[in-house]
């Protein structure tokens, strides 16, 4: 089944321990798309400037990514910048251009309005929503935000959320929106504000699962080299709806190694500096370390 | 395989979200012993002051803690106070009293220095020290410390971690004592300053295991009802030594296990005040959590 991901594609400057990267392809549809695309076809939903360099497009289109609905505009690319220090978990905001993003309604063509695996990644809850209103047959929508839009747009959210089915937040948004510190408690509260699956990523720490019937919880893969982790929330969203549109049945068995394929993708990202890794992945690269990654957690 | 373990018998009065409770039984030795128990006999080493109740004494002896080197002594117990709040992570001490800790030699009877399953709970390195020096055939030696003994006592505690088969710390002390953030660089160094083993607890995040051959690492328990996280690493560190004491052998497939009993243990230890839930814990409960833990994280 085929997928579609509404989201950004950024020209991303980052600075970690391990160096300084310039106005890289980033954003958060891109990181999915990278991922995703390793299971099913991937439609990208965004938009870019009339900066926004060719070689970028040609690289999505290289990589699989059907580009249809990719907008270009009079104006700039959004950009970020950003810097990690000490355990790289959290990413201090340097610099933020919305440029095109900022006016950005998506238009997506009539056959694309049938896609069944929507993911709304990280943009303003009311894009979100717009993209959703188009959409005719929805099977398993996911959602992505952040903390600007839970504090600013809370109420555009919340009403979101009663869309969509799966919400995928790291830790600290989860906490900010429910209110709640334990991270299970924390789950329940989401889950009462409409989605059935909540999926709290903890970044080197794993990821914790929630729905009515089950609970589950995976440890982070071990990894040293953690070079630059922009994007691995949306890697990680990637590689959960990847697999379960390609599998088609959203079932526990089916849901559970989605978020081990997830959380493998993801181990892979922030490896490198932007999708320099992610881009050069392949099925046996995952299912290699998704044995491995059975082998240090089973017992 | 007996056990023999060196710590703290306390009287600890904290306050969590969940309420207040004053001058409970505490300190490493008790929690430690209170989870080992489960699985063979445990050998507690402490001291308390005259002012120890009398009813902690018959009540650590009811539960088959063998008391025969818990010491008392002219002068007052130790004492901690502490207060958690928010995510119930880390404790705020509010106030340690040493009492007759301050001056504490262990001695231990004859037939106890042949012990060969050793565990030095946190306690000034130089008193672990102590203890070793008078064991005869250790087979397996476990340490536990804290930041206070890394800030003030580090040159003491280097030297004991040669001697040592596992240490097992918390995320903040790896990160101190190795200087590395990332926790697997973390556990790769303090592997080098000599223990074979190294047990990294990162509480409600789960534990990571590294040794020469092999990572490991397991997500925590899932628990909604934290009421007091005080000595969740002591019950976690017994879960682990009386685990592997129990089996009598040190190899991958018992190692992993260990490490998810004592992830199971301490998942207990935190649903009550001080030691009231893990006084009451039967096999059959840890049993029961294991298999719940199992379909919580394999996929």
């Amino acid at each position: 089944m085929s997928i579609i991901v509404l989201g950004t594609v950024a020209l991303d400057t980052v600075k970690t321990p391990s160096g300084k990267r310039k106005e890289m392809l980033g954003g958060s549809a891109s990181h999915f798309a990278m991922s995703a695309r390793l299971f099913t076809n991937v439609n990208l939903v965004a938009i870019v400037g009339e900066d926004f360099p060719k070689r970028h497009i040609d690289f999505l289109r290289k990589k699989g990514v059907i580009l249809t609905s990719l907008i270009k505009e009079k104006g700039k690319t959004f950009r970020w910048e950003g810097e990690y220090s000490g355990d790289l978990n959290t990413a201090l905001t340097l610099n933020t251009e919305l440029g095109v993003l900022s006016a950005f309604r998506p238009k997506i063509a009539e056959h694309q309005r049938y896609i069944e695996y929507i993911f709304l990644a990280n943009v303003d809850p009311e894009i979100q929503s717009h993209l959703l209103d188009n959409m005719r047959r929805p099977k398993l929508v996911g959602l992505d935000s952040m903390n600007y839009w839970i504090r600013h747009k809370k109420r555009q959210l919340l009403r979101l959320l009663k869309r969509v089915d799966i919400y995928v937040a790291n830790d600290a948004e989860s906490r900010e929106l429910s209110g709640e510190s334990n991270l299970i408690k924390a789950a329940k509260k989401l889950r009462s504000f409409g989605p059935e699956m909540i999926v709290i990523k903890k970044g080197e720490h794993g990821v914790i699962f929630y729905c009515d019937k089950f609970v589950f919880s995976l440890p982070g893969y071990p990894i040293t080299r953690v070079v630059d982790p922009t994007g691995a929330g949306d890697t990680f969203a990637g590689g959960l709806m990847g697999y379960l549109a390609r599998q088609g049945k959203i079932n526990e068995a089916n849901i559970k190694k989605a978020i081990a394929y997830a959380t493998v993708a993801a181990s892979f990202n922030v490896e490198d500096f932007g999708l320099s890794r992610t881009s050069r992945l392949t099925m046996q690269d995952i299912q290699e370390r998704l044995i491995a990654f059975k082998k240090c957690m089973f017992f």
